[in-house]
């Protein structure tokens, strides 16, 4: 393979010369050998979007001459397009607060331009990647800045996929409105309850993660563009940080701000911990959630059997026709992800020293990842296992008759002291309670039928009305 | 010591004579011998309170005989004052979701109501733990209920101290307006700052934390009282619910309000994971400011000594006169604690199943806790640390004049390559940039006097303005 | 309240005139109103005899007067009998690396000894809390020696509770050898299994942890007496390190060793972070072993209803006999605590700096309630659960009659294809697979039983040479 | 694209015509869209191998023919070396407890068999992957088996860079070995220490770290094969179970046997929460001499400037000539990764359900990479960081020279009241305590030397000798 020698002030190196990277990606991707996992795509786009708007801007205030910007814009929307996405190649976790992966993308947008001027790679007299690519930035605001809109964007998908799969619930919970079945405390049977009702606490608590996340990602539109290295500004035209927040907020079509005190905005990565935390409460909803339905789809006979999860892959080569419940299971796995992620992304917030958090790919791997796999796995939650699933109402009709939870209901008209006889009594015979009141003449049919009512039972407010009636 | 007899559904078991608290408080002791760490006091007194409201609400509908129902009250009454305090001796941590701190409650209230009305203790005929003390209650909505008041209460007294010590840090960036120190990325030498800015931003990412922890603890607002067992509010009057809420609300002067689907309102826990995930972005924050402010105040000669903090204590008996950061130091500890109290409490959230989630008193403990630690942190750093800190403004001006960094604003005048030589020939000789420049003729006095003035080029915009008069 | 003046190197303080603490010891109080939660009293005893073994080695090198030194013994041995507990007033949480709690020592210390001398409290010329309670030592060195007693007699006493906890569940192992129920992977019907091998796996997994912890308590033999600041020993005899040595090994009771490197036994916590690990990873098992329990014992009628807890105290006031697996609930809590509390520890470790790890004492306060609440939990768990717990063998026998796992067995004598037909037609009539075969005369009464004997299918071994029997 | 038509119990799927993973591959690509990151290749090969050794044993047991089983043991040594790697293309997160896996693996190998065989893929008649290439297998045995196979061989790899990188820091100890430095505690000055004798505390705690990894890695070699389904061994031969065993432990040349309990061996994953929990442990210890390090390295003027990392990559795009310490900062951000990874970890192993854990993908994704990335860090640290890394001898020194924690020595000499007033007198002046002793005749410039000699001050035993010398 050939190759061409680039030079910075540490020294020369041998660059491929097909390469559209050069010399500082090729230290960093010595230096950074770490995961194997290359920089998220969402984040590569961004960036390329931040050094388009750069590019606009620079132009706009006559640092960085039409020519090479012209094609350096050209440059930046290929890369946006997805285009030269193999030319990144430097680690997700590295040192240097994302230098590498700001120069990795100078290095590529400047040799592309350069072969857009038609002149050859590496010949950085005409677009050089720090002074023209660059130009009036520093890591130090565009990783952020693009950070936070790869971050943005993918919470507005998240948010998408949670408020279907909420949507999802909201259709159970209609759909099972009528189904009765035992509530459980404890794992113990408690009292009557509808299926319905349980999706549609489903459905409510994720409303509130819905909502939780929109509202903690309001925070990652406040940018630092133009802070520079540390804040001050030092070296940064106040026209072109007003050009470059002009075009960036109109290529990417989210409603970013400057933040009001850039120092601030530099150093403090609370966005990233606010957005984590939240999808850390969701996953954990979610977990809880899928932990239920696991459980109400145990069996199918040695199980409680309340639930029929579509089947999506044979479960076990041993066992005949066994089935799993694989996507409530990925659910689950996605969420203990989730859950560590936040605690990688608070120990690299905590890290953070004066003005700068110098861990910030590490920080951004984990929340881009969090956001993408919860996005993921909403989907195919909602689309292969809340969309088919169904209840077995027999079964959960069987359970309510069969249960001594029931007798609560009868303590207003039966006394305390006959209903706590009636369940032991029930349990040493095996009789149902229903058959021993019967038996025992304690009320009628009607009356039992009336008291038992499984809706009027279920239903807050109606239950506590009827009872009035009867005791009052 | 003599004792009493007691006895429920599952046997009789000597209590002593003199206690308030009866068989069901023993039982649990013996049971939960765990922690030794009583329930947080302000869990009791908001206990009370919901004991209080349920039995106005009780004799309201009738349910109640007022005869009982007014000394059951004045005993309330008394517990809220703190009172019998050292009758509550369940373990903070304990199985049951709370029933054992429910029954010693009921307990305590039921045989001091005894003791008003003129009756012996135990003798719960005339006032019975469960009937009357508990009527129409469950410890499913009672307990959670007292723990999202107490954890309101407990989060308006942290908002209080955080916003203080966000206008002490406030201050100080008034204060330090004018120093003039080194910026620092990497723990390197970067541009000069304020030491004013790095006031302003911690202070803006306090009001940050203040507004996030004021907005998740919006969710403690919404309580299940009337719920019952599992949400169903079965054998709970409809008046009764309208009349606890509205006695509750009138005596904690806290807007709460009935959640609208009492099943979610039973069954999730996510007020609590939402509340503390707040608290943990806020400890995470105070932990990075803590960490900064130690190292600008190491020293006093080997360390950076950029600030001084107020003496608080001998820091060593072996070291005459040593003294050391004490305040920032258990700011540090009392963040670490919050960030492990969140994950006990994400995965007791994660543990609910179906109705209701039993895990409800290691996630009260450690959230009571978490927001009575920052809360008191806050405040005594404030008094402690912060309101006497002083700046050492000639070290930090001895650093900005040492330093290399400054060297970035003379790029637009002398050219990078320039400057680079300039530091290099620092870097060999000892000298500084200024004395380079002054010797070799590349800048008169004035010009550099002009271009580092400190207070311009440490300013956003303003910075910028000039170097665009300067360069266009 | 009459009060005594003290003073230090920065000012003066009224000390009630009778309290045994003095002027640090009030400092300490007033900066550190963090938890008001109490040193634990197992680190109160072991540094009250780091104390008295540095008395009397000092007393050995001629650096202590017999006069003094034998009356301060005297006074370490009372603390270490647990006097003057009340006296211990800071708290748990504090800055300063444990300075606070070494000084409120050395003053208690200090004014028992005078009062034994016939001295006033406060008189600190004949008896000094610095240069006499703390001659050789440095809080560097006595408070985390003192850490590692105490955690290492803890360890003890865990391990004595597990143990005891782990021969309670291979009891059930044999107990429960005969009782043959349905394996569940993915909470779906797999193929039958014994109840005692799944006890017999929760007792191996808990002798590992047993032997986990054991081998992680190892590290906390390695103390650093005489290291003094930071580990050079300055100002510390070698005689004198040698004879404390001597002194603390005779009294505790405990094989410690002096660390080979001092600046590493100072500036390390490893053992603390080590033991944590080994603490979480048993809290994670317990809390997986306790899952199935509650699982298994769920019901009475709507759950699993394979296993039957001890009643242990009412469920609830609201469900006549409702009786819920409080034991192992409380189990679980505690293992999310020592989860949360493992976060904490490595937290604190990972904000060591340089020579020092000032966040010693929420270390303490972590590490000492983690061992404390396991060994609590494991007792209770063991006497109130595990002793009398119970199978329904019945309804355990009946799931595997029901399920179509037990037609995995078949595969080799009828066919996989067959096999999967006959399943479904079991699923489509409800029969049970044994009900299918007869009918359709496959196999005899005596194949079938053969074929399908719980206890070889459950032997591994067994059940494959049985197969190899009847294939080959 | 062409494509063949495959059928399992569930229905239909077309294939692309020249894959050779087959329809439940499809099936997993489908339901588990989730991270985007395949399988670590270190499982795929060990997965290889585990089914090259069970193809060899069912021959050995004459259960498959030969002319299949000597293709396929073919196919399994082409997969194991690194061919068709491209064709494992499910997710690293997916449901289904490593089914998808295991299924992806045994339809590449059967219809790489096939084609071995003359015919064509999808013609599973002649090789089935669930007959032939799974025979005597479950998913829940070779799995795991997997699994503890590839993390135990990136263990040994670990602990090899790790030791390598202890022995880069007992090289730093004995070249700094007479670097006279302040020793720091609490970020404060304290009394001197020798560089040499930091970097031998970084050396020990690492070697603690090697051991712990090292112990911690031998659970992984207890196996589960012929466990099957649940750990009752049901379908497998026991000369099946000891020719598979006998081999793989052949071919992968580590030291595995068969779990003596095998149910235990199927249900419980503390191999990987013991091993994960090392990790952690080590993590935290490299993150905080991370720490230290680019502490000491801070500067180059605005720091403590004690050390010189080697320069790796220009720091800066803005400031010209700055260098950052992006090797510790890297190790910094892994340690941040294992130590989140290890709560992932703990979550799904907590999760674990009667006899199996479902959560495996999540556990091996996460356990597989924390063992690379620190294995990796560790490796660039060293060479990066470590091996270049200079000690500012000149600047060390100064620091002692300025600083007041050498009075700590003068103690015995001058008295602890006298060495304060000297400490006052030098903070007021600016001069040194040696200029403060010199003027005022309390010692001579020999004594001082005699006293202050760097080494001996800081050499335990030897200072103390000598004070016992002086002293008594």
């Amino acid at each position: 393979m050939t190759s061409r020698i680039e030079k910075d002030f540490l020294g020369e190196k041998q660059v491929p010369a097909q390469a559209y990277y050069g010399i500082q990606t090729m230290r960093a991707v010595e230096n950074f050998p770490i995961t194997g996992v290359k920089i998220h795509a969402e984040l590569i786009t961004a960036l390329a979007e931040v050094k388009r708007a750069a590019a606009l801007a620079n132009m706009d205030t006559h640092m960085l001459p039409r020519k090479i910007g012209e094609q350096l814009v050209k440059a930046a929307e290929e890369v946006r397009e997805g285009q030269l996405l193999e030319e990144f190649i430097v680690d997700s976790i590295q040192g240097g607060a994302g230098t590498s992966i700001n120069m990795n993308m100078n290095e590529v947008l400047s040799n592309r331009t350069l072969e857009l001027l038609g002149e050859e790679k590496g010949n950085y007299f005409h677009c050089n990647p720090n002074n023209h690519v660059n130009m009036s930035q520093s890591t130090n605001d565009v990783i952020p800045t693009a950070i936070k809109i790869a971050a943005y964007r993918l919470s507005e998908q998240l948010i998408e996929a949670l408020s279907s799969l909420q949507s999802a619930f909201a259709r159970k919970e209609t759909e099972f409105d009528d189904v009765i079945k035992m509530g459980r405390t404890h794992l113990q049977d408690a009292v009557p309850i509808r299926l319905g009702q349980e999706f549609g606490a489903y459905a409510r608590v994720l409303q509130r993660d819905v909502n939780r996340i929109r509202q903690a990602s309001q925070g990652l539109l406040t940018v630092n563009m133009g802070a520079t290295a540390v804040g001050t500004g030092l070296n940064a035209k106040p026209e072109y940080v007003e050009r470059v927040m002009f075009h960036l907020k109109g290529q990417v079509g989210i409603p970013i701000v400057l933040a009001e005190h850039l120092v601030d905005g530099t150093q403090n990565m609370d966005a990233y911990t606010e957005l984590s935390a939240s999808l850390k409460v969701c996953a954990v909803n979610l977990s809880k959630i899928c932990n239920d339905i696991r459980m109400m789809a145990s069996g199918p006979r040695a199980g409680l059997g309340e639930l029929k999860l579509p089947p999506r892959q044979p479960g076990s080569s041993i066992m005949p026709g066994k089935v799993n419940p694989v996507m409530p299971e990925v659910v689950n796995q996605v969420a203990f992800q989730v859950i560590g992620n936040d605690h990688t992304i608070c120990l690299a917030c905590e890290a953070g020293q004066f003005e700068l958090n110098v861990m910030g790919p590490v920080l951004a791997f984990n929340l881009l990842q969090s956001l993408k796999i919860l996005r993921n796995a909403a989907g195919v939650f909602e689309r292969f296992a809340i969309e088919g699933l169904e209840a077995d109402r027999e079964r959960c009709a069987n359970y309510v008759e069969q249960s001594f939870g029931i007798v609560t209901a009868l303590n207003p008209h039966l006394g305390y002291e006959v209903a706590a006889q009636l369940v032991k009594e029930a349990v040493r015979t095996g009789m149902t309670l229903k058959e021993l009141i019967l038996e025992r003449g304690l009320l009628t049919q009607e009356e039992i039928e009336e008291i038992l009512n499984p809706i009027q039972m279920t239903t807050p407010g109606i239950a506590g009305e009827r009872l009035l009636q009867l005791t009052d």
